[in-house]
């Protein structure tokens, strides 16, 4: 075989592995309001930045004739790219490719790059979608979920790590998230839990939806899981590139400054109208807050949970700051358990 | 009380607190040719650029009466400033409040500021000019000093440490002076001893006076004590704007070049006409400093003391330098014990 | 006597200490096709930028009437200097004083530029022509190649080493280039080997000529021991500050980035053309490896030998590379005990 | 004074601060089934173990008339002793004294032991008993605790910090023992809670009793707060024995082994009949874990809370080891939140 | 099922397992001269201390059906156990499963015991007996070797690697004992060489037996590969014992002290006699080595290999030494390249 | 020559060796009531222990006719030996040869013993005798002395120096013993001082005694240079002994307990009789030391100089303790600047 032979066949296999599960499940994906792993890099990542990496890999199972079924790739696509011109590593659970199950494959693809991310020093971003452990795979696909997990705590305080929920993530598939830094959640179309509705109704008799035991609005709000939801794919992606903008890419590291025209040495007025002298009246410490950083600009985490705490990031003379406020107007801003959790 | 109330009750105490111990023992220190701490900390650092610290301190002693006799920052002023734009931080006692006499919260102001500069790593400035321990406050006035001695000694070798002799300082006071890098003193206003005079007198029928015992010339000529003195306080605190120029904020830092114009490999005409070929004949080595440093500027230290060894600090290629040289002038440049001290 | 006679004996020293071995032995190594060291280091050098030290150093011996013949500076010159403005330490010696033989005070000046060059952190370069031990000076002289010795390997992976081989090397003096990173050999003028030809005919009874044993051709191609040859003294002067530019001053430094205006990001087309794909097809990587590198400047270590495997140093976005390549068009580029060495 | 009036004086005010609040006031505490500081000590270290500090320090405070009530050694007893002959540090407050209130000189000595027990290396033992913070102190006593908590939190993972619950321990007296390691409460006598039964009626209308809110059971149980409970003061104290014999006393040592005849290799009858073969029944595993471990001696953490899952100390072959097992008894032995907390 | 059937079936599994190959296997096996490896364990280790495991390891290759050839263990036996007491890690390859060959599950088992070698800081000890790299698991085996080569080179210099050729060890296989401290072979049993013979004739011509060009007494004279060479397989396993004794676990202890009897003060007898005082003349140095050390027992390495130098292992005062020394009875104790090798 | 008639050679100069400058500069010794430099180390060192070294080294100098008086050994004795079983390294400077006066081979010879005291991480002890630096070898002896004040400061703080003057010590020659820990004196033979009396005479006209100069006692009461003073050369050297016995061999080892027999615990009694109830009534500390320590065994350093102070060293329940007290029978125990020295 010569070379354009061979330059033939690569570009054949990048097409193939670049359909994932095919053109029918690219469509039903679709259909439920999400959309495929690439198209979610693409929208995450600097244009034309993404590298990918081992997109030819195929998984080895030869049980429940699983060798009958194998995809280029398989079910994630991982690799790196820039987020406002600064390098993360990422993966993207393909939930066309045997609905994004786990198998042996998938974690090395996974590994590979969180052990990248490691020894680089950048943020990993997760894209999770998917039906959970790939139960053909058995045991190797356990120890796979293992492998993840041990580089999650060896990479806790190293660099920071996010976790986007984009569709189902039950089982075992929580724990990850679990043990990284930020928890991102899609309204509508993901849910996160780790024994769902029908395990529940069976043992407790108890009925609950989806939405209800594991949406973004319920981890937003009542189990605090959820840092931060969008109201769609696309509003989630753009908010995991706001909160980059404010962190390091490592613990060596000081996150970027970027001026933001406000000068650091600004006289504030209008505190007192804002702040009552009586100090038993209440006020939203979130005005407050937009006032003293630059440009009013605020991204605060867990809006929704244990509101008599605000908390989130901001730029002060152009350097992010991380925020930590009572919030008078909850409970008069003291403290409970969810509130220091 | 509302914000106004609050505004104008602050407002006034800051007023009161920069009054000290009150206009009549301003006017007496005046008076006796010094200047009160506030005035001197302006004219030590860049203008505008003091932020006083604890100004609303006030003792906590109940025996002897002294709960009637509170002041706005008790008897020190405190705080952090620049010089030529480098931080430094600094305090100066103020002898119209009991004396500048050192007990509980003098003492811890003046720890916190000790604190601060090892911290930041900056060099620490302080202006004495305290009566001693205020016995009123007993073993706790003691204690005070013992604090501010460890802290002497453990900020030894990593920051600068700088007394400025303005008044009395006699008895336990001189301990921390004496722990310290570099001590100034002022010429006529400053005095420094252990045991005073009439002690003396007492003790060994022996008269001698203030000046003789422990005035600025005594401690720059015979025991060795003053680095440097300066014929009034102007110009003492202008040689610590000098002598900082010349040090390190800290002991991982070097000290800050500053261009002279003097090209690094000029050529210095007339050395053979400067030295003597004959060895036996004396000359100034100071001269030949001179010459070979930027611009001629030479800061001696101990000008009056072990004369026949010139020390001190100039600038080579713009970087400051020690200077160490024999002079040949006095007994002929040889060393003694004083030299060597 | 005065300033003016001491300058003017100094002058004098200075002079007489430049002529080496005098104007006989200097004639005769110009006879040979050789230099003097000091005419040697000029051309190594930056122009005006070697610092001689120990000029005027003597040998101590009193044996079989040395202490006749005793030159100022000895048989070594020695000091530092700039290469392409970045400074080495260097020694050269000197033929013309007793052949260049190695006593105590030679191995002395050499030892001290050594642990100069360690302390500052430069490279080190050597350029020998000596014939061996002084025998006169018997134990010291072999206690001063062991100084050597011990120093080749203090600095061994802290700062390069290069050995330039000018004239006879043997016996003793083989060990230390033999202990230095490269070494370099001008061809025609210089050998090196433990035992010469004389030896070898009488006790294997083998006859073989200085150039078969120990030249700059038999060690380039059949021994390995020569790195870089010369056509003669100055091309191999040129070599070694060639090798320089590609070299870090030490272990704790980059060597230095130099912009070659080649984009790091061209596009190389031909590669097809040049690289068969028919695998059992050979070529010569040396054309891929100049393609490759900025402005095809490859300076190819060991060019003579092991000619399967091609190793050298080149620039890639102008930093420089080391580069290691399978060479298809010799042994099909297999690997043998000699590419591997 | 001579020596003996000195001595005789000595002794005098020993007796004195022996008896804490005074007769009274120990009686009403022996009423309500508690021991003084002074009797829990003896029976919490070896006999004539115990150095008391401070003996003799007196609060400062001039407020609230505050200075008429003054006692040797202020409302806690501190020192160090031996616990089966390895020493610890302690402290225990007096209730006797202003009910055992937390002010100024109360903090000071408790952060002394604290400080030695860090720097010996020891652990640190806390018998609580008080009503809070010493409101007549104000911010002092509140800074007080401030002192208390940094020193929790530098001791933590250095020294084993226990904390004995042995009366009330309500406000902000809870969150010293809540950084520590272990929490001992004893039943019926101990109630520890930051909000009392009369703030939640009024600001909820909910009536809850002390012992349902804050007692030793309902710490237990329900809340996990209390990791050992003792029937009463005489058992919890002895229970802090029996923890403190399987704890290193800092993180440099290892624990203590204790020979206890169990040969390490001796053979274990009669598992398979204690653990069904059929994985759907249950057993104790409690009964499992105390034949394996040394002479059945088990000592259960948090024995009535998260029943599902069965954590403590034993010793294998002498040397203490953790033990943490599934009890497959409660829930099946599956893991919740309380389990994994 | 019972706990009497699971341990019914466990006991099945290791008698197959103990089985390797099965007995036909086995028997040729034998009838080559050469044991299984167990029995080559057995003979290692001190009896009853061989801990396996992964006894019931299989491959997961489906490629040119060998999912019908799978075998309990698959090709090598690894464990831990005890030589003289004291612990080592190793591992032996299984001729009679595959021909040894080496794919993804036998170097899984490999890395393991080396990780744990590495961890516990003991000496490793590979038995091998090989064909190869197992072609059917293709690229698998080959990164086999890779990870296998990599903890080799990571352990090297912390714990002894100890290689016993005991059958073929070819092509990529010699790698490994390449890279470690010692290689011993069996003579008339063992091969090694990267290309065979067949090859070799092949491509030169030249014709040479397996003997000539990879024997134990070709490795052990010629090449110098063999530092320790058995006349058998029962012989070759004690010598692994005996350089073990001279041995350290690993970097951070001293190999361990035997007392031997013989006092390290004694007076040598005889030396005059045995060295000749005239310098011209030969002696064995073996024989002095064997005078000075204790109890006359010398463990000679590469003593067919240089015989010009003498080096091995010895006890002096009962503690291990290195022993090095020229030989004059060989090259009048001359220095070659193969004695410095 | 063969082995008997090298070994008659041996020991025919080790015999001359031992004779150091010959019978009739030894009788001369002796009749200044001086021994020689081995005599010393026999009584200095446990018997038997001591191990020479460079027993034979000669210097190397050929001005002045120095050649024609070569001494084996040179003007020193260098070894190792053992007190109280303790190993130490020492030199004892030869007057017997060339006035013991320090040229290049002297300084050799120390330099050696002091690599390898900080090598061994063993005491130094010195045994001073020495005319000062030998003006024939110039500024080789110079530099002698500069290798030797080198390594006292390397050495200063790893392991202890002790100095023992026992004849002259005067102008370079001081500077060794002054960088070391202690000094000892013989009463009546040793002097020490940088200038001498006649040199005094010319310059100031002042007559002065050796003995009132820098005799023992001049050095033990008035200027403190000498810690410890022997009435004659055997108790001083039985001094070194003593003080050995209370210091650690280096900075990593602890000084060495020794049981005493006294309880730890003991009760002193009559401590009230021995220290006044008031305070205005003086006593002798130094008793109260010797009532506290083990068997009243205390060795005061000092003990002339500055006696308001007592310090030196005892042994509490056996281990080895530095004991500073002030000294109320001596200025009421006031310190002054000799007792803060």
């Amino acid at each position: 075989m010569g070379w354009n032979e061979r330059l033939d066949e690569l570009s054949t296999m990048r097409t193939e592995a670049a359909q994932g599960g095919g053109p029918a499940r690219i469509t039903a994906q679709h259909d439920r309001g999400k959309q495929t792993a690439r198209e979610r890099i693409a929208k995450l990542v600097d244009p034309g930045s993404f590298q990918e990496l081992d997109a030819f890999a195929q998984h080895r199972c030869h049980d429940f004739g699983m060798e009958q079924s194998r995809t280029l790739g398989d079910g994630v696509v991982a690799g790196s790219g820039l987020v406002d011109g600064r390098p993360i590593h990422l993966y993207a659970q393909d939930f066309t490719v045997l609905g994004g199950s786990l198998g042996e494959t998938v974690a090395a693809k996974i590994c590979k790059v969180m052990d990248l991310a490691l020894r680089h020093g950048t943020p990993l971003v997760a894209l999770n979608d998917s039906g959970g452990a790939r139960i053909q795979e058995g045991v190797l696909a356990l120890a796979g979920y293992a492998d993840i997990f041990y580089r999650n705590t060896r990479a806790s305080g190293v660099i920071p790590q996010l976790s986007v929920i984009l569709g189902p993530c039950a089982g075992g598939a929580v724990y990850s998230p679990g043990l990284t830094d930020f928890i991102l959640m899609a309204e509508g179309t993901s849910h996160m839990f780790i024994t769902g509705p029908e395990v529940i109704k069976t043992v407790t008799g108890e009925e609950v939806s989806f939405e209800e035991l594991g949406g973004a609005a319920a981890h937003a709000s009542k189990s605090g899981v959820a840092h931060l939801t969008g109201a769609d794919e696309d509003q989630t992606l753009e908010l995991v590139r706001s909160l980059l903008a404010y962190l390091p890419a490592n613990n060596l590291e000081d996150p970027p400054p970027r001026p933001t025209g406000d000068p650091a040495d600004r006289r504030l007025d209008g505190l007192p109208e804002l702040v009552p002298a009586d100090g038993n009246l209440g006020y939203d410490v979130r005005e407050l807050v937009r006032r003293v950083v630059d440009q009013g600009e605020f991204l605060e985490i867990h809006e929704q949970y244990a509101r008599n705490i605000v908390v989130g990031f901001a730029r002060h003379d152009g350097h992010p700051v991380g925020v930590v406020a009572n919030q008078p107007a909850v409970l008069a801003g003291g403290l409970d358990c969810y509130a220091t959790e």
